[in-house]
């Protein structure tokens, strides 16, 4: 065997030696970006311009790399020349170790500083401090829908949301033992119930389900009664010391949590955007599809819709809205100037590139 | 400034243009190298093979790219080229977003099928049914030393240590409340109490300092009384869902804890390898003196040795020693030989290459 892949494995060291020219080659180039950019404070992260770059390399793929890993590759390349105009430092909320922080590095790379935070509010405050340049927040889990918390902070904050990136999440069946000896309720928030509906009729057609306010509350009830199985994460099995009787047991395995990045950065287009707005009008009939129309108007397209009632002030509801194309596309521009004329409340939270997964 | 800019970003995307075609190239060699090894049913990942391509990089590196982060770009090269191979699936201690799950993307890059366990023992038993290829699981901890329950698994497995790494791990400072007020004790385990000392003595030097079994237990303690404030890991701390008052605050940055990958494979020599062995000998003075003695006549170095109380059999003690070299250098051959002469009890755990960081 050694004769034969000798040859092979002296390729691929003549193969290395050149991608590892080339990395430093586009590292000297990206020093110069650098000096560019600090003639004129110019921000050192870019999302659009990596959006693009991470975009094109899956386009001009030619394989037989997967374009994912070809992704990871570059985010990774980006990663290490951006360290070396500036080191980003990234809030999020810790421990170290949880989803928020594989969000860090997902949108960022390995070649960054995080700085873990207690909770969604500190994060924002160290991003508005100036202490990090970018926070990392919970939006939306799709088994749980929309961070409450997050959304309300977004209302009153003067950050932009520059990014979105999206964490796949499994969810498992646990015990206080690891079995399911004694268990006679399977407790779990109503929607990862119906996530996890095929499995559970394929193995345990006869243990009750009960639905719950949250799958972390089926975790704690699992670890004082041990007649109660939850499905949950990992994460919430752990903090609980639940064993796991079966992970990964949802029936759609692209099951995802949703993460802004916020920062004091508006991201130029990037050819695939997202918007994000906050909208309130007088409580009468009709009024919010009303609100509304201008999307339809002029072709743009709703990507999400969330209401959620108000805790202070005038209004009773304020609407999260997602929006396809960015705020500097034509369409966009003028269905916001109708938008911001017919709403009693109107806030743009950013435009950012669309996450790649 | 978009003048100045645009020159460099198409010589940006140029470079990039010809990385991905040789990423490309990179992985056509690695399938011819899959097709081979196929037909001797040699392994797909070999970790001396990579440990090797991760210390040229290092050592050829022009830059300006510093080492870490051009070593971490080919990880994840080489992890995209195997994956054209074979996804090679690895057990690990779960839940996701755990310690030790960085510790499998670190040695296998993020091309990998991961399967979280819900114990050391089962990271072993998926491994040994070769449900997985490689397992992953904590060796040695640098504040509170041994995982005592890898240690015994390992006497009793037929896997092999076929690679290890090492996590850098932050001590934080964490209390019911995330604040001080009202706190008259810090607990932690002795050796945590000692690596933060410096930074308690500048910031808390009247607050008593008491050492208790491990710093989870003082995580434990300091989520029922609030007079006492934890030094743990936030992983910890988040388990019992204590406030972080200051993060980092150990005094040497490279406090890490150590895995172990186990498998049925044994490495080849690297070039820079550790062995790793577990000894007894029948307890009288100076048995264990005269036991190593064949290490020191071979000029083989000890890198650590670990004693341990035998559960079962014959012999009161078991003693883990890590020696420099692979049991292929001559050196540690002969060692071994009289070793296993002198001692009651031999096992070679296996021979594997040295962690990178």
């Amino acid at each position: 065997m050694t004769d034969k892949l000798k040859p092979l494995r002296e390729k691929i060291d003549t193969i290395d030696a050149q991608i590892l020219a080339l990395l430093n080659q586009r590292a000297a180039v990206a020093q110069e970006v650098g000096h560019v950019k600090a003639e004129t404070n110019a921000p050192v992260f870019r999302p659009e311009r990596e959006a693009q770059v991470l975009r094109g390399v899956a386009d001009r793929n030619p394989g037989p790399l997967g374009n994912l890993e070809v992704q990871t590759i570059f985010r990774e390349i980006m990663s290490a020349c951006r360290a070396l105009e500036k080191r980003v430092t990234v809030a999020y909320l810790g421990p170290v170790g949880t989803f928020s922080e594989q969000a860090v590095y997902q949108q960022f790379g390995r070649a960054v500083e995080g700085l873990p935070c207690a909770s969604i509010d500190e994060v924002f405050r160290a991003t508005e401090a100036g202490t990090a340049e970018f926070g990392v927040v919970p939006v939306e889990n799709s088994s749980e829908g929309a961070i409450n918390r997050t959304l309300d902070l977004m209302l009153q904050t003067p950050l932009i949301i520059s990014g979105e990136v999206a964490i796949a999440v499994h969810h498992s069946l646990m015990s206080k033992t690891g079995a399911m000896d004694g268990v006679t309720v399977i407790c779990a928030h109503s929607q990862a119930l119906a996530q996890c509906q095929v499995w559970l009729n394929q193995n345990y057609p006869h243990v009750e389900r009960r639905a719950v306010a949250s799958n972390a509350e089926a975790a704690r009830m699992a670890s004082v009664d041990p007649t109660i199985a939850a499905i949950a994460s990992e994460i919430a099995g752990m903090q609980y010391s639940l064993g796991v009787v079966k992970g990964h047991i949802q029936d759609d395995p692209h099951n995802r949590t949703r993460f802004a990045i916020i920062g004091k950065l508006q991201p130029g287009p990037s050819g695939s955007d997202h918007t994000s707005l906050v909208l309130a009008v007088p409580n009468k009939a009709g009024a919010v599809y009303q609100l509304l129309a201008p999307l339809a108007k002029h072709g743009v397209s709703m990507t999400r819709f969330e209401s959620r009632p108000a805790r202070v002030g005038t209004w009773e509801y304020y609407f999260y809205v997602d929006i396809e194309g960015h705020v500097q596309n034509p369409s966009v521009t003028q269905a916001l100037d109708e938008l911001r004329h017919n709403a009693a409340f109107f806030k743009v939270l950013g435009s950012y590139p669309t996450s790649l997964t």
